[in-house]
């Protein structure tokens, strides 16, 4: 009933608008969101005039439009990405406080690793850009560790996929990334230097819920000449805090 | 064109779903989603099925349906919330360090205040109901501060409006309301015993941006015999350092 002539649903046009916005692109004209979602510049218009007047789009003075704080509102109350973070949160801190590194949270989302959470050394400035952002599984520490515990199918997928170098460290052969993976369910944490920048080695713990299921990855960015016991050991005990966490829920 | 017979656009009865989740009520059937968005039931199942199918809403194995990942991602990505936040966020674990009380942050959103952010004491463990969730503005110290610096249009139509009791110490009389909001001009911070709950005390300094435009506002909860100064200091310093960070972004 909601169709346009083109064949997607009224949803799939929201969603296509709503991808155009980005931590670089905050702000757009209704025609430029047209073009980068590939709308008719009158169904952009439309779409935009009807998100703007359920506050899922806020327009300025310069008829630009932003996200709206209505729908970080709607896409957060009833959030599971909010409970699991907000259980993770004082551990990060602790973490981050100690290793003094950038400290993430990961899930797994459609094939990449989808990051939840930042915490940057308060000196450091905070990274806009991350949160948010999305990196590929085999390339991430973090994404290492939710491709180790994910289905099998969706192993498989990526495995038998391509396996894009993003670091001079990724592995990019599918048996090594196979034993790489059986090496994280045994030893329950990965090491992974150079695999998302030459200069910095990703270390990654996987963070279990109350039921035992693995839910999320747990990670610091290290210059790559830091030893990584340190953060091991923070990391591991900061996902026993976080199951603890979230079983009090 | 994408209007039901009842004269909601979809784009509406999206909203409408998404308005039955919170964060007491994160797992629901599309039935339930259904009465509780007073959509008819036929409606209710084909809104959620296309939710579904771009990962705007996740369906777990019993068939009742959560906020996915997706919708997560698509409303921080580009949003001001984030950059806000993320920018508030290391003067606010400073501040929470050294008060030890709950910390908050909250903008200004359709004459509430919504709150985007709120740190815990790390032992006291995590409140998870509060963030993306909203008090009345004449009754949070966070909604005082950002009432005193709103457009005198939204002053108005909130001193004219009922102004019903939160607490034991909420204002309820316009008059009395207009002079707290030019004292808090005149000081720049509010000091705000029981104006929600009988046992606390709120404190609340507005937060500028760049421009010194009035963004958001910075509260702490403090046990209602806590005297305020450290408070006051700690957060009017925070304030400082949150619009020192805007501006270097």
């Amino acid at each position: 009933m909601a169709n346009s002539s083109s064949g997607d649903s009224m949803t799939q046009r929201i969603v296509r608008v709503l991808e155009t916005f980005t931590a670089d692109r905050t702000a757009q004209t209704a025609s430029e969101i047209g073009r980068r979602a590939g709308l008719p510049s009158s169904t952009a218009h439309r779409v935009v005039d009807d998100l703007v007047r359920e506050g899922l789009l806020e327009r300025d003075e310069e008829h630009r439009v932003r996200l709206g704080m209505r729908l970080w509102e709607l896409a957060l109350r009833g959030s599971s990405a909010l409970r699991l973070r907000q259980a993770a949160l004082p551990s990060m801190e602790r973490v981050q406080a100690r290793v003094r590194e950038h400290t993430q949270l990961a899930v797994l989302e459609h094939d990449s690793a989808l990051f939840l959470e930042r915490l940057s050394h308060p000196d450091a400035g905070a990274n806009i850009t991350r949160i948010a952002g999305r990196l590929p599984l085999h390339a991430s520490s973090s994404g290492l560790v939710l491709l180790a515990y994910a289905e099998r199918e969706v192993q498989d997928r990526v495995l038998t996929g391509p396996l894009a170098a993003v670091g001079p460290g990724t592995v990019t052969d599918a048996a090594t990334l196979r034993r790489v993976l059986a090496g994280i369910r045994r030893s329950g944490f990965v090491v992974s230097p150079g695999s998302v920048e030459a200069v910095s080695t990703g270390v990654a713990v996987p963070v279990r819920d109350e039921t035992g299921e693995v839910v999320a990855a747990l990670s610091v960015v290290l210059p790559r000449e830091t030893p990584a016991e340190v953060a091991v050991t923070e990391l591991l005990r900061a996902a026993r805090d976080i199951r603890a966490a979230l079983s009090r829920r």
